[in-house]
C-alpha cells in the first residue's frame, strides 16, 4: 500500500479563514482517506473548530503560528512580517524540509508566490515559476498558464510553460499527450509577437511524446476549450482571466435584473430555478479552483481566496493528485526530453 | 444649417454583404436625415437592391468597383489585389480626396486597417493607429483601445491611446472629461510592466482639461465599466476582447442547455422569454459595433462583420457623430495641450 500524502495546510488563509479551511480538510479527507494534514495557524482558533471534526483531528498535527498573512498584504510586507513566523511560510517550509508533500493555502496569491519562491526556489532548468488556473470551458475544463506569476516572457519561458502545463494536464485530465496552444491574436503563423512566434516554431519542430502542439489559439478559444493547455505570458494571462471572471459576473447581474422584471419572468425563474442553479454552479468562481504553482522545487496549491469549503477541498485534492501522480518528476522528465529532442539540430534561433 | 455628412460606404463588406449594408444605410438615413452616401461596390448587385430604398437612392451616388475584398483575405493579399480597384480602398480614398467625410466598412478588419494606413497615413504626432471598441458594461458602455491594430506599445503610444480614447469618449458619451484607466495586473502603482507604469506617471502628472486619469484598472473592471476609457496595448486588448466574447457565448450555450433540460425549465423559459430576449440583446455581438480607427488622417469606422442591418446602421451613425463632433480636431487639440502641459518640466523619463 502506498503511504499517505501529507498536506501542509495554511489554515489562516482565505477570506473566510479557519472555519472554512478546516471544513474543507474534513471534506477532502472523506474523499481521499490516504491523506494526513499538518495544520498551520493560531492554535486557540483551530482547537475548538477541530473538535468538531474528529476524523480530521485524528489525521492531523497542529503547528501553532503567531502570524497570519493578511489578504491585503503586499508580497514584500508579507515577507517582512511573516517570513518564518507566519502560517503561510511554515506550510511552505514543511515541504522544503520534507515534512509535507505539498502546501495548500487560500491566502494572498502574491505573498504565497513570493514566499514559495524564496523558500523552495525554482526547479533546475526552469527560469521562472508560473501559476496555472483551471478554466471552465464548453468541453469541460482547460489549464491556462501563466495567469500572473511573472510579467513578460521570452520564447524559452513560453516553451517551459507549455511543458509544465502539459505535465499538469496529463495528471488532471488523465491523458498521455495533452493538446497545447499558444495564445495569440490570430491563428496564422505570421501573426502576433516575436516571442510567441519563436516559441511556436520550436514546439512545432520538437517532437515530444507527451505534448501535442496544436498551434496558435485566440481569446475566444478559451471558452470553447479548443486545447487542453493554453499558454500565455503572465500579464496577458492575468488580464484574460479577470476579464472572463468579470464578464461572467456581468452576465449574472444582467440575468438577475432580467428575471426580476415583471411577474411572468419571476414565475419563469421560479419554474426554471434548477436550471439556473446548474448554470450558477458552472459560473461560480469558487469552482475554478486549485491554481497550481509550477516551476518550483515543491508542490504549492493556491485556493481561490473567496472559495467555500467545497472549493478549498477541491484545491487540497488537486494537491493530492499532483503529488500522487508525481508532477515534479513528470516536469523534469519532459524538460529532459525536450532538451534532448532539441540538441541534435543545435540551438534553434530563438529571440 | 449645417451641411450633410457624407459617408463613403463599402457596400461589399461584411458576412452578409450588400443587402444588409444597404438596408443599414436606409435605417441610418431615417435617423440622421442630414447624411448622404457614396456607395462603393458592384453596380449590378447594388442597383436592384437600391430600388427597394427610394429615400436612400435619392441621397446616394453609386460608384462601381470591380473588386471586393474577401473576409478571409490577408491584409497583404487585399492590398495586392484590391488597392485602387476594391470597394474598400475606394471608400477610404474618397475620404482622402475630400469627397467623403468618413468611410464605413463591415469588411475584413486587417485589410481595412492596412488600406487605411497606406491611403490616409497616420496623423502628425501620432506614431501608430489604434482600433477602439465599444464594450458593453454594467454601467452602459465603455471604450476599449487598442483591440488589435498594433502589437506592442511603449509609454508614449499608451499616452496617445489615452488621449485618442478620451477624445472619442467626449463625443460618444457627451461628457467634458472622461475617466481613463490603464489596464494592468493590479491597481497599485508598483504593479505591472514598465511601459504601463511610465505612462501612468505621465498621465498622473500631466493636467489635461478633457481627460480625467483614474489610475490602473484590472480585467474585471471591464465588465463593471469602472472607467469611460480602458487603455491597453493591442495584443492584450485583442485577447481580452475575444476572451469576453468567448465567455459570453459560452454562458449563452450553458443557458440554452440548462433551459432545455426538463419540462419545468422549458416552461419557465417560455414564461421568461421576454427577459431572455433582453438578455440576449445585451449579449449580442452585433450590438457591440462601430469599432473606430483612431490616429489616422481621416475617420474610418469598422462595423462588426457579422452584424445585422441594425448593427451596421449603428456603425454608420458612429461615423456620423465622429465627423459632426469633430473627432480629428479634438484629438489634435488634446495632443497639443498634452505637449504643452508636459513641456515646462522638460521631457519626463519614459522608458
Amino acid at each position: 500500500m502506498k503511504r499517505d500524502i501529507r498536506i501542509a495546510l495554511d489554515v489562516m488563509g482565505g477570506d473566510h479563514g479557519a472555519p472554512v479551511v478546516l471544513k474543507a480538510a474534513a471534506i477532502a479527507l472523506e474523499r481521499r482517506p490516504d491523506v494526513e494534514f499538518l495544520l498551520f495557524g493560531d492554535e486557540t482558533v483551530m482547537a475548538p473548530l477541530l473538535a468538531g471534526f474528529p476524523a480530521l483531528q485524528a489525521k492531523s498535527r497542529v503547528r501553532h503560528c503567531e502570524v497570519a498573512v493578511k489578504m491585503t498584504d503586499k508580497p514584500s510586507q508579507a515577507l517582512r512580517a511573516g517570513r518564518r513566523s507566519s502560517s503561510m511560510w511554515q506550510a511552505i517550509e514543511a515541504v522544503k524540509k520534507g515534512e509535507a508533500d505539498c502546501a495548500v493555502s487560500a491566502g494572498n496569491t502574491g505573498a504565497l508566490m513570493a514566499m514559495a519562491k524564496v523558500c523552495l526556489r525554482t526547479m533546475s532548468q526552469i527560469e521562472r515559476p508560473a501559476i496555472a488556473a483551471m478554466w471552465p470551458t464548453l468541453r469541460g475544463e482547460s489549464i491556462v498558464l501563466d495567469v500572473g506569476a511573472t510579467i513578460g516572457a521570452d520564447a524559452e519561458h513560453l516553451i517551459d510553460l507549455a511543458i509544465m502545463g502539459a505535465a499538469m494536464a496529463r495528471i488532471v485530465f488523465d491523458i498521455d499527450s495533452p493538446t497545447v496552444g499558444l495564445l495569440n491574436v490570430g491563428v496564422e503563423e505570421i501573426k502576433g509577437i516575436e516571442e510567441v512566434k519563436a516559441a511556436g516554431r520550436v514546439l512545432r519542430e520538437t517532437a515530444l511524446p507527451n505534448l501535442h502542439y496544436h498551434g496558435f489559439v485566440e481569446g475566444d478559444d478559451l471558452g470553447k476549450g479548443t486545447v487542453d493547455v493554453f499558454v500565455t505570458e503572465g500579464f496577458t494571462g492575468n488580464i484574460a482571466l479577470k476579464t472572463a471572471e468579470g464578464t461572467a459576473k456581468q452576465i449574472s447581474q444582467w440575468m438577475r435584473d432580467a428575471m426580476s422584471h415583471g411577474w411572468l419572468s419571476r414565475l419563469g425563474y421560479l419554474l426554471a430555478r434548477d436550471a439556473f442553479r446548474v448554470l450558477r454552479d458552472k459560473m461560480d468562481p469558487g469552482r475554478v479552483n486549485g491554481g497550481v504553482f509550477l516551476g518550483l522545487d515543491g508542490v504549492v496549491i493556491k485556493s481561490h481566496g473567496g472559495a467555500n469549503a467545497e472549493g478549498v477541498a477541491g484545491a487540497i485534492e488537486v494537491g493530492y493528485d499532483m503529488v500522487r501522480q508525481e508532477l515534479l518528476g513528470k516536469i523534469r522528465d519532459m524538460i529532459a526530453q525536450a532538451n534532448e529532442a532539441r540538441a541534435p539540430t543545435a540551438a534553434p534561433a530563438v529571440t
